[in-house]
């Protein structure tokens, strides 16, 4: 059944609908968030608008590794703590944000921003390939760890990938292991059995 | 577990912290909110922001019935079209929107803005009592329906307001009927029984 409410006021209505556009946020959840809202400081609602309008105003891609970034060039690529003749591939924000809180990688990142999807339509340059092959022909890696989730999908692309890296011999192209449970999301694993598979991580053979 | 974030930018941090102060939502899903929103055009988040802002900055809340309103005074209290000798005693803005929603109401409303809850420490003042008694003295009502939880704390809150309207004799005072469940909240009633429960009010017997 369609919920249809009826609102004593345009300006709660149009909250709720803002709300409602959330992934699994439904008009009874955003009623409840509007009026958890009402009960806040003013000061509190003003700051949650504030970051999210930030997030489409200030928020940057790094033009390094396409990670979302403060900075014209992210403070991972900039860093020179990090092992920059490292390089890890991954799909998403969501992705380096796992990697990182394993503490075990301390390279750098490239962000492919989706991976290849034969049924979503997505192919190799609906993502950053073409930038990923400038990156290693101009920078100075000596090992790419391809670390994509462990589905049909994420092969598809570790394959199509490990492909198009067999043209520098010189470089060696890992994956991270299959300690995560196949089928399973990368973003979802524990930090020991990620941390786990970044150590036992092996050559990719084609 | 509490559930540690390594957030590569401090824009989508803010974002995550700002959205994970909704009760149920967790830095995860809030983190999955900003992966959607990142997604969006800005104009729909910047259009999401505005929405929320306004319920801090426009919003009003009407000084005749205290419901929330875009303007002084709200629609329903203003219409022409409205019974102004009925009055119903709801406790906040979702049982109003729940009412409008049954169409067998045309009177007015008076929204205390909570109930009386001793385990809450929620006494008698807190809520829009003494305005309620003067809008009665000042106002032509010939009935009050008092339309509150079927709860302890909802039937206390009856029970304390018939017994200040008892000083109006010419007043006819009434509660809705209990065909909503015992223990429920008026909230979640379904139209029917909460349109059928208005429509078999009876006088409230101290």
């Amino acid at each position: 059944m369609h919920l249809i409410l009826n609102f004593s006021s345009k300006i709660v209505e149009n909250a709720v609908k803002a709300l409602s556009g959330f992934p699994g946020v439904g008009q009874r959840s955003a009623l409840r968030m509007v009026m958890f809202l009402l009960k806040r400081p003013k000061e509190e609602v003003e700051q949650m608008a504030y970051a999210l309008q930030q997030l489409k105003t200030e928020l940057k891609i790094c033009k390094e590794c396409f990670n979302v970034s403060d900075a014209e060039v992210c403070d991972i690529c900039r860093s020179p703590n990090r092992n920059h003749q490292l390089l890890c591939v991954v799909e998403d924000m969501q992705d380096v944000m796992a990697i990182e809180n394993t503490a075990q990688f301390n390279g750098l990142y490239h962000v492919l921003g989706g991976i290849i999807s034969p049924v979503e339509g997505i192919g190799p340059d609906a993502l950053k390939i073409t930038e990923l092959i400038k990156r290693i022909e101009n920078g100075d890696f000596k090992e790419i760890i391809i670390a994509l989730n462990a589905t049909i999908d994420g092969d598809t692309t570790t394959f199509y990938l490990a492909r198009k890296f067999s043209q520098y011999p010189e470089l060696i192209v890992s994956t991270i292991s299959k300690g995560i449970s196949v089928g399973s999301e990368l973003e979802y694993t524990d930090e020991i059995t990620l941390g786990r598979s970044f150590l036992s991580r092996i050559p990719y053979q084609i």
